[in-house]
Order: C-alpha cells, then structure tokens, then sequence
C-alpha cells in the first residue's frame, strides 16, 4: 500500500505507531500482552481517517493522531473478541489472545482497548459528536456479530449477507472517512460522498476477504484457511457456489455437519472452484471499487484523492 | 434498601428502569437478550450518582438519568463479561448468558452495553470530562479483573487483595460519588469526601460479597455457593482462615487442586468456620463503614446526607 508519499504523511505513519505502543503503555500486564498484539495490522482505519481529514482545512497531525490511534485500538479490541468468538488460533500471523493466554484474558484486553480509545476521544477534545460517531460504530459491531452469530450454519440470502458484511466492515470504513471529512471541514454532502466511499470500499474489502479465507495463502494472510467456514460463518462464495444444482448437495452435506475438519475445507474449496464462484466474488468486489472511485469528491486535495485510489486498488488487489 | 424516600427520588428510581428498559431496545436481539439481564440489579450505582448528585446544586431528573443508566449499563457490561471469566451459570437469580446462550454472544452483548453507555454520555451533552472518567473507570475494571486472572489459584497478600477490590469495586462506587458531585457542583474538597466514601463503602461491600459468597443463600445472593473459590479467586475469608497454622493445610490442599467440586467448596466452608475469619471479614467491613461515615461532607443536603448512611447501613447488613 504504496500510497502515503504521495499525501506526504509518511511522518502520520511512524507517528501512528508510537502513539499506538504508547496507548498500551498505562498497565504492565496490558502492554505485556498487548504490544504484539497492535504490530502489523494494515492500518486501513487510521489511514483511511488521516487521508480523509487532509481533504481540504489542513490540521497539524497531533490533532489527528489521538482519532486515528483510537480507531486502530476499536478495530484490534473488535479482532481481539472476534478472535474468541470463531476460536481462532492466529491472527496476524501471530497466536491469538485465546490461544496464548485464555478467553479470559482476550474479553478484557478487549474490553480495555475500547476503554482506550474512548479515554483518547475524550481527553483530546474532540467532543461528544465523535464519542457519539465511535459509540455507535461499537454497537453496529456488535449487531453484526450478534446476527451473524445467531445465524451460524445458515445460508444467507444475498441481502442477508450484504446486510452483516455492512455492519461488519463497510460502516467502519465508512466512519473512518466520514470522521475525516467532518475534521477536514469538507460540505455536507461532500463528508457524504465521502462516507460513501468509505462503505464500497469496506463492501469489496470484505468480499476480498471472504474470498482470501478460501484462496490466500496462510503464510502471507496470516490466518488459517477456511476460518469462516469451520465456524459456520457462510460467505459469498459458499452463497454462490450453492447455486449451482451440480454442487450443491455436496456443499450442503458439508454444513450440515456438526464439526467441519481440514478435509471438509478442502473439498468445500474444490467445489467451489468448480463454479464460477471466484470469479462472480471478483466482479463483485471491483464493482464496488468502481462506485468507490466514483464517489470521491471532485473538488479535494489532488494528493489526496489519489491516495485514496490507491487504496481502493489495494483492496481490490490485495494478498493479506 | 429503603432509602429512597428521604430523597424524594422515588420517581428517578422509576424511571431509571424505562431508561434502562429503552437502552437495550436499538435492536431486536439485543432488546430480546438484554430486557431479562437488566432487571433485579440493587441498583447501587446509579443510586448513589442520583444522590450524590443533589447533595447541593439539584438538577432535573432528566439531566441525570441518561447518567445514572450509562452506570447501570456500565456495570451490567462488566458482569456479562465477568461470568465468561468465571463460567458462572447464574447472576441475579437467572441464567447467564453463556448459560443461556453462549459465550461468544455474552461478549458481544457486553461490548455493546460499553458501547451504548458511552452513546448515552455523548448525545446527552455531559463532555469530555465525563467521557474519560467513564473511559478510565471500564479501563481500571479491565486492569483489576487481568490481575485477578493471571493470579488465580495464588495465595494474595492482604495488599494484593485490596489492590484488586479497590479496582473491581471500591474505585467504581466512587466514581458514581465522584461524578454526582461534580455535578451537583460542590466544592473539590468535598467532591474528594463523597469519593473517599466511595472508596470505603466499595471495600465493605466487596468484603461481604466475598464473606456471601461462601455463607450467603443462593436463594438469595442469585449465585452459586463458593464461585469464587471454585475459579481460584482467592479472597479475605480464606486469606484469614490461611493464617491459622491447624486449619492452612487442609485449605492449601484444595487450593492445589486442578479442579475444585462442591465437596471440597464444603470442606472450605467448615474449615473457615472454624476459625474467626467471618468476624474478621465483618470487623473490617464495619471499619471500612465507620470510615465512609466520617467521609461524608457536613454541609450538604442532609436528606441526601441521610440516605447515603442508610446506604452504608445496607452495605454491611445486606444478604444479597
């Protein structure tokens, strides 16, 4: 994600991770445990809030960084909770909390992080709207994972998919752009256009992802193949490869099971190739990409916008 | 706890529970988990913020109760989460939500009660003041609850031990003093006094919480005999009990053990019995009480004043 030379906010970026290590400083137990655990992420939420809130009214980066560091800290407390929620073992290429420690100790790291970042809002001054905005991101977070988890093992409709992985992902990308317009001070509808970018975005990043769960490579995503699958979390290219009447009987005999294993896995994906699954995931996941593009404001810094391009091929063309 | 109607805020009371009610009603899992979750709390917290709060300047109901619920919600997060922690099957005289559903749906709801409670603090305009107070509080609870977990099944000190209840209880209860005051606009002095009798009328209460765990009536209590013992926290009755030479053996015995069963939660209460350690526990909570007492600011609303003493009378009398 080559993109931050061209904002000039390579500084933002390094900035980014002391003010992180910093955030988990305050207990010996919490930076202990946690101080792996913030390494190597993406950095897309803060990165895409940084991008957004230099659009036009430019502010010194102490301004922005407390927001974008709690960004980051919503998202790995999220990670952390998701991570006991499917029982992963890695994320991030690295032991999960649960795996290291106990589930104990994952539900209050996480618990902490989100204390965290409200503690970075407030004490910087941001005010009750951008408490409010991240309130609200928390508990559509929470919504989605409920619904999803309340539905495990069940085929989603196409709506019902769209409808968690929105919740899911998209509003958080959404929310990272639209904090940014609002700082940059952009118009109305401009914060919206914004914003909307920030939801095709997160709408392909997820269908991506959906689709790195089968096909990427363990070693470069930094998860383990068929996560979603083996706790009952079904995605786009199960919801299609469903369709098609040759493949569907096996593919349902694998959900119907109580315990999905390796081998399970490995046949779900072979079936899976044998459709066109992978190839409608991609169309739909540039299509997005494509309404990305189209969203972004005309009138912002050119630097800027085309960062924000960049990300969106990212996204599209990513490995991890 | 009758003191409600020294104060006159028998209304507030009441409608602290629509508020509560109307808080977990955004979404309809969440309305229909979290509806039987709320109901039949002491109510101790927003109790004593909604007190504290007119011991001086009085403010409408309604500038409070948003308030007073994100306390409530704050709370009944963090025991949604303890129980994870804990596997306890009861809270309340009800199933816990792992019982009831899962664990993985206990954490959600509990992130999303964080959430909503910070939610309520932003719309209604309290500031950042009052975000971080609550942000350093969820943030304390986190950090107590860690050094619990990673010293379980280890003999504390009688300082570890009040480390730890001055993190999960004592700083709690004074933050809802500490917040009241603030608004009812008292002098720092004695914003200080209303928190320092929060800090001791928590160490009281955590105190009979620990001696009820073992002697309460589970009719009663709402929780399962000897569930802190059974998950290796080890509190002031056995601390005690330890420190009698022909009783620690056998004690230390069952604390050696992988898994504690009910038998042995028998054993542990004979033993204890057997020395003075349910005085000890009662002599120091009623000093932590005598304390909270002489805590009290002089010059405020003394109708005020008379409740948070029927309140410290509850405390150390109570059998739930």
């Amino acid at each position: 994600m080559n993109f931050i030379s061209a904002t000039g906010n390579a500084d933002d970026l390094r900035d980014l991770e002391i003010y992180l290590e910093k955030a988990v400083s305050d207990d010996i137990f919490i930076k202990e445990i946690c101080t792996p655990l913030i390494k190597g992420g993406k950095r897309l939420r803060p990165k895409l809030f940084l991008l957004c809130a230099r659009t036009r009214k430019i502010y010194p980066a102490k301004k922005l960084l407390p927001l974008a560091t709690a960004l980051e800290l919503i998202h790995t407390a999220s990670l952390v909770h998701d991570d006991i929620l499917d029982g992963a073992k890695k994320r991030r290429g690295v032991e999960t909390l649960n795996a290291k420690y106990n589930a104990q100790i994952a539900v209050l790291v996480g618990d902490y992080l989100f204390a965290k970042a409200f503690q970075l809002v407030a004490e910087n001054n941001y005010g009750d709207e951008v408490s409010l905005i991240l309130s609200k991101l928390v508990k559509n977070l929470c919504i989605g994972e409920i619904a999803q988890d309340r539905a495990l093992f069940q085929i989603p409709t196409l709506g019902e998919y769209y409808g968690r992985i929105n919740l899911k992902t998209a509003f958080f990308l959404s929310t990272c752009c639209r904090l940014g317009g609002l700082i940059s001070e952009l118009e109305n509808s401009e914060v919206e256009n914004l914003a909307n970018y920030g939801t095709s975005l997160g709408l392909a990043f997820q269908i991506v992802d959906d689709l790195l769960d089968f096909f990427g490579e363990e070693k470069i995503t930094g998860k383990a193949v068929g996560g979603d699958l083996k706790s009952g979390v079904i995605t786009l290219p199960v919801i299609r490869a469903l369709q098609f009447e040759k493949n569907s009987a096996a593919l349902k005999k694998i959900l119907a099971q109580d315990k999905i294993s390796l081998d399970d896995i490995k046949t779900a994906i072979k079936i899976i190739s044998e459709t066109d699954a992978v190839e409608y995931c991609k169309n739909r996941a540039a299509s997005h990409i494509e309404c990305a593009r189209l969203d972004l404001p005309q009138n912002i810094n050119q630097a800027v916008k085309f960062s924000l391009e960049q990300i969106a091929d990212f996204v599209i063309n990513r490995k991890w």
